[in-house]
């Protein structure tokens, strides 16, 4: 190769030939083209822009070394084949939730969301600092993944309803979108839980396929239109006070990346985790207002009475999980010792405060 | 220049002669080596750790192009002299909080902590998606500085007392250590703040200089051994509800950055800014447990009627920084109206759940 084309190839331009260079490096790398695959339709607030800018990140912090195409919901595979599509290397990533994919291992719906279980800062504690995600990577490894938590949605809504829930027996027989052991626990008092994709909620609800659904919170709610087709919206969200959204990475393309793109990639997932989580607190309660103001939605509070006894039946389920597999047992251990430690301190902490700043 | 010179210079190798170039990029760059001065003693748990975790995923993400030295308290220049050291360019990057500068504009106090304020999560939400972020980068940018969030320390402890808190009476004439906002209510309720970095505080307690101090939490106060020198831990902490700590970077250092490196050290920050969250909140309740367990730290409630005083007292002393000058109004409006908002939204979302997980 001659030199003069091996420099314009390389594009390095006036650098090269300059003085700059006597106190610098270089790096030459293969360029990566990476898709990514995610469970949300395309652009989807909250969600598909955090995968939007993930991919992002990762180009701008890598000068377009590597660079990664998202897809939506359908545009290649369809959200519940984000797993096996990461995991066979028909894309390098994916962007969904670890509790769609308990046929593969009841344990990882521990890594989404959990009934009763933490909160979004709460989990980001317990996957950094507390073991939880050394347990999510060892499950993970088995299919060729690596995980990362790429988002937090907070504390989301209980869900919309087109009657009233004043007791337990209200939610028999329910037909309600709700996904992982928050369902289990809706089956278990009599309701029957569905687990379907977020693009197809609205159209469910409206032809009644669908008695009730829980999606998100406010701001996500609001663009799916959900106001539409019911007509109460009630709170806390006990089946999910601070989901996870995950990265899942294959590993075979992650091990390929020389280690500084490496660790772009997964510093890029921890930036965009804390975004989101930003994002939704500070938009859903713009929302909120919107749905009550505009939209005359009837905002409720579960009673007391139905939130203690979902309370006891999600200790139960979440618990039996322990039964099933040794990896189940040991992930609900790791965190059940968690909880336990960190409602102790949230005591004295963000609860103690945000009692006194409403005093 | 020779080819072979220039080759050998950039260090393509292999690389550059094999056919893996026919897809690939070649970046050439200065090296940087950067400063960091810091207000906390060297490796400081959470704080100065902190400071050493960003300056290796920088250091990781750049493939070693730009790395960054950590200089603990004194090392380079004192606690409260980073400011001044990376606005005029010692070092190219400092790790403190934005309150300790309220002498430059006393609107910075808003960055850091605010009595009765926002939580850890709420800062964030503010900050990245409330419009907080655009105001501390105009501040800043008149002392040729660039701001970052990078790390926040969850709602605080009350403070180390000696003698117990029963009335507001009990604060008269008090020497306290507590910086910003939260020594100037102890002060209008008659009690005297003092501001010394966190390095004096144990001395000063001890030699009776204070009376009484606050500093973070369990975790950092155990590794200070402030409990060998103060019989009462209170709770809340009131005065910073979830205070978050500043990267400060010398502006025209950062700009003097290719793209891709500027990218990689505002997106480290978000990370470390996180990554600091989660391990206050995983590691606090732990040393809590020590702290009470094994050294028979005497763990007391703030009294309602003075809490509800010093929300009081807190109202007035942050909206009368409204009044000091055109900035300080200008953040103070923001963020009042963020508070609002986010106060009505944690009502049906963490308070809530909070409140349903332990019904």
């Amino acid at each position: 190769m001659k030199r003069r084309a091996f420099i314009q190839r390389l594009g390095l331009g006036s650098v090269a030939t300059g003085t700059a260079l006597s106190s610098s490096v270089a790096i030459a790398k293969e360029k990566f083209r990476w898709k990514m695959v995610t469970a949300w339709p395309k652009n989807f607030p909250g969600l598909g822009t955090n995968a939007n800018l993930l991919a992002k990140m990762i180009a701008e912090m890598s000068g377009g070394r590597i660079t990664v195409k998202v897809y939506g919901d359908k545009e290649l595979v369809p959200a519940f084949e984000v797993f096996d599509a990461v995991s066979r290397g028909t894309a390098e990533m994916g962007h969904a939730g670890a509790y769609y994919w308990k046929g593969k291992n009841e344990a990882l719906q521990f890594f989404s969301a959990v009934p009763f279980g933490l909160t979004g800062q709460e989990m980001n504690a317990w996957l950094y600092y507390g073991g939880g995600m050394e347990l999510w990577r060892e499950i993970y490894n088995d299919f060729g993944l690596i995980p990362a938590a790429t988002g937090n949605t907070g504390v989301q809504m209980a869900g919309w309803f087109n009657k009233e829930i004043k007791t337990m027996d209200d939610l028999k027989g329910l037909k309600m979108r709700v996904p992982g052991l928050g369902g289990e626990v809706l089956s278990k008092v009599g309701g029957i839980p569905v687990t379907i994709p977020g693009g197809e909620i609205f159209t469910s609800l409206q032809s009644g396929a669908l008695d009730a659904t829980e999606w998100v919170g406010p701001y996500n709610d609001l663009a799916f239109g959900l106001y539409k087709v019911a007509k109460y919206y009630y709170y806390p969200g006990w089946h999910e006070p601070g989901t996870t959204l995950e990265c899942l990475i294959n590993k075979k393309a992650f091990f390929e990346l020389p280690n500084d793109l490496q660790n772009i990639v997964m510093t890029a997932c921890k930036a965009a985790n804390l975004d989101m989580l930003s994002e939704f607190t500070a938009r859903n309660n713009q929302a909120l207002e919107t749905l009550v103001v505009k939209h005359k939605v009837q905002l409720k509070q579960l009673p007391d009475e139905v939130l203690k006894s979902l309370s006891i039946i999600s200790e139960e389920i979440v618990s039996h999980l322990a039964s099933k597999d040794p990896m189940s047992k040991k992930v609900y251990q790791n965190f059940s010792k968690f909880r336990k430690q960190i409602l102790n301190w949230e005591k004295v902490s963000e609860q103690a405060f945000m009692r006194a700043r409403t005093l």
